[in-house]
Order: structure tokens, then sequence, then C-alpha cells
């Protein structure tokens, strides 16, 4: 599965002063739509990090469209975008009933847990595989 | 003057279980050094929303070069890249001792308090003349 | 209902290099359990401030047992302790299967808009009564 | 020294719709004090952990008296107030020039790195003798 789902709903600590939610939030949220998309290929990242590896983020982007307020509930979509030999590109959709509110992607490299970069692992690969 | 730079300390809160600062915690950081560009300008971002304009976020990047640690004191450069009609792109450049940790950019606009966007008021341009 | 209770997960950027959930994660659940409590009750907090009408917090307290990791999901219970002429006191105890890691509390005053202090509105006070 | 002060300025993303600094924020102020309250007198938080020590909250208290917005810069005093046989606490006053803002305290427990409670190392209490 390249593409999952989920929805979250903006806490009041995640709006600031200009009454909307703060754009650093976003990328909060792709982390957790991140977590389900690796959990629903059956990688938990919690159990992938237990193994020694992990997917720091190299680059980071989100393109703000719309804005959100405290109490709206978002769904976020997290897509494959490439798993290639020592990285992994995911995108992100953010929607509002059915209004587009941003969209961006994270970039991540492996490494061992002394952050040395490493390729990416064959169970995780071939997870994606199907 | 376009460029200004500022020291900011890694706080603990900021970290998270890889042992490193979080990835979206530099983008408060950018924000910070943000406000510290416009006030050296002779604008208060404060004064700037009292007057009724805001400076939303409209996209996000970062690049991470290398990771920061807790209590590392990094030094975060500001630079105005664009002042256009209703926008304004501001880059950043993260250092620690003379070591590139991480580089990016925010894109705004400029909105009333409505969050309708307006042309960049004048006085703001003018600042940024010299 | 004077009680209600939500799950949340615990996302990665709330935990520190503890390899645990940082101590002020705890109040902004507690928070989004208020929220639920509010809404469960009739009152969304969102609708409250609409009506002109601010919950600031003036003590806050939490007291942690044992400690929360990164994907972790809680139980978190929010209660009605008081409700005074012009203050709410809301109790929280936070779960994982079974076991009990934190408890707390948050005290409010009610406010305008402007932050003066006014009574608790009877429309407040009469969800609670039943 | 039993006590030191800091200077914070309230950071954009600490703010929320209410137009002030989030009430968790402050627990991160409290944090960045106490921080250099341990630095004043010899002991970086970051070497005590490299040394194999945490200093876990159990308990964390705030009263809020008046409210901080963006850009306001507060002293925040960190005072050591009971070191005990495997515990620490320390209690924390904001200040906006000379109002009181809030004030708070945390507790703490002395564990080895696998989160097991141990005794306050000699080499700590030592340095709070003088």
């Amino acid at each position: 599965m390249k593409k999952i789902g989920i929805e979250i709903r903006v806490r009041y600590v995640e709006t600031d002063q200009m009454g909307v939610a703060h754009h650093a939030s976003y990328f909060t949220w792709m982390e957790a739509a991140r977590t389900e998309l690796l959990r629903k290929n059956g990688m938990s990242y919690r159990a992938f990090e237990e193994k020694g590896f992990h997917l720091p983020v190299r680059e980071a982007y989100c393109r703000y469209r719309k804005s959100l307020r405290y109490d709206d509930v978002m769904n976020i979509e997290a897509t494959l975008l490439e798993l290639g030999g020592a990285s992994l590109k995911i995108g992100y959709k953010i929607y509002k009933i059915g209004d587009r509110i941003a969209d961006g992607y994270t970039l991540h490299a492996f490494t061992d847990s002394s952050g040395n970069v490493v390729k990416a692992p064959r169970f995780f690969k071939s997870l994606f595989k199907s």
C-alpha cells in the first residue's frame, strides 16, 4: 500500500496568535501520518528503531494553501514517492472537507543508531514491493 | 540591512528520542531569526501585526545537513531574498562553530487581519530600500 | 456527564532525548481531553470562544508516575472537579493498559475576550447540572 | 549559587489563539532556566546525562498570574529549593519588567540511564554545598 490517510484534529496548543494552526505543526502531522503509512505496510517505526535503524529527515517542505483552525479535523494522506538505495521520500496532502489545505514532502536517509548512512534494509524494501 | 544573525541554544524539549533536535524545531528558530531581521530593519513584527498586517507562511523548506544536540549553540542567519508586490521571501542558514547545519527559506504573503492578501505596505518596503 | 476518556497516541515530536514523552506534552494532552469533556457536555470550546469567552489556565499541575514512549497509546480521563462562580477545575488521569501513568489538574478562570474575569455564564453552568 | 536568572523572549510559535503565550510553554522556559542553574553551579546537564544520569520530572506545577505576549522579554529565576537523597526540587519565578507573571516548581528524581532511581551522586551534591 503506497498511500494511507488519517484524521487529525487541530489542538489548541497548535494555534498561534494569528488564530490559525502554526506552520511548524504541519510537519508534526506529516510525521504522525508517516508513522501510520509504515504501520499499514507492516512496519512499526518504533520497531524499526528498535532494530537499530533511523530515518532522519534530510529535507522538509510544505506549501500552505489555506489555513486550519482550532478543532478543525483534517485528513492527511501520506504517499510513498521514492524508495531509493539509502533514501525515502514521502509526500503529504492535507484536506479539510474536500478543500486542499496544504501539501509537502519529507526526504529521509537510512542511518544506523550512530547516525551513519546505511543502505535501506532488504526487509524494509520488501514491504513496499507488493 | 538585508542579513542578520542571532544565536540560539537548543532546548531539551526540542530534542527527540533520536537524541538530536527535532526537524520541526528548525522552523521555529527561523521564525525567531525572522523576528530579529525585521526588528533590525526598524520594524517590530509585533508592531506590524498591531497595525493590522500579517505575514502568514505560504511555503517553508529546510535542508538538514548535520544535526544539533541539546545545549548546542547555533548561529542562525536570516537574509531578505525577495520583497515582491505582495510577498516576502527570507532565507536562513544555520551554523555551529563554522559547520553548516541546515538551510532553508520561508515565503510569506502580506495579508490584512482577516487573512485577505494585500500589497506590501509602502512603509514596509521603504525599510529595506537603504 | 462529569467524566470522559479519550485515547491519544504519543507522537515522535513529543519525545525527548531521554527516550520518553516530554513532561510538557502532558499539558497539551490534558487540553485535548478538556476539549472533549466540554464537547460531550454539549459545549464546543471553539463555539464558547466565539461567544466571547475564554478559559485561561490559572494553575496547572501534573504528577508523573511512569513514562510514556513514542507510539504508546494512552487513555486520558478528564473529570469536572469544581465549577465555581468564576472558575473551573478539571482533573486528569492518564493510563496505559491499566497502568496509571500520570495525573494532574488545571484551574481556569472565566474571562471575556479582553481577559477580564467574568462570572461563569448560566448556559455553561446548566450544561453540567444534569 | 542557589539562584540564577535568565532572560527569554516569547516566540511566535509559543502563542496561541488567545493571543498570549500558551501555558505549556512555561514548563519549557523553566527547563531552560534549570539548565542554566546547573551550569552556573559547574554542572552542565548535558555532561550530567553523558555520565549516565537523568533528572526526570516527577511533578510540575505552575501558577499563572498575568499573561505574556509574543516578543515580550521575561526574566525567569530558578532557585534550588531542596536537594534530597534521591530528589531535587527547583522553584521558578517569572517576571516582566517587575511584574510577577507566574511561578512554579519541578520535582525531579535522580535515575540512571535505564530509568532506575539512584542516589544523588556525591559530586552533584558537593556543587551546591558552598
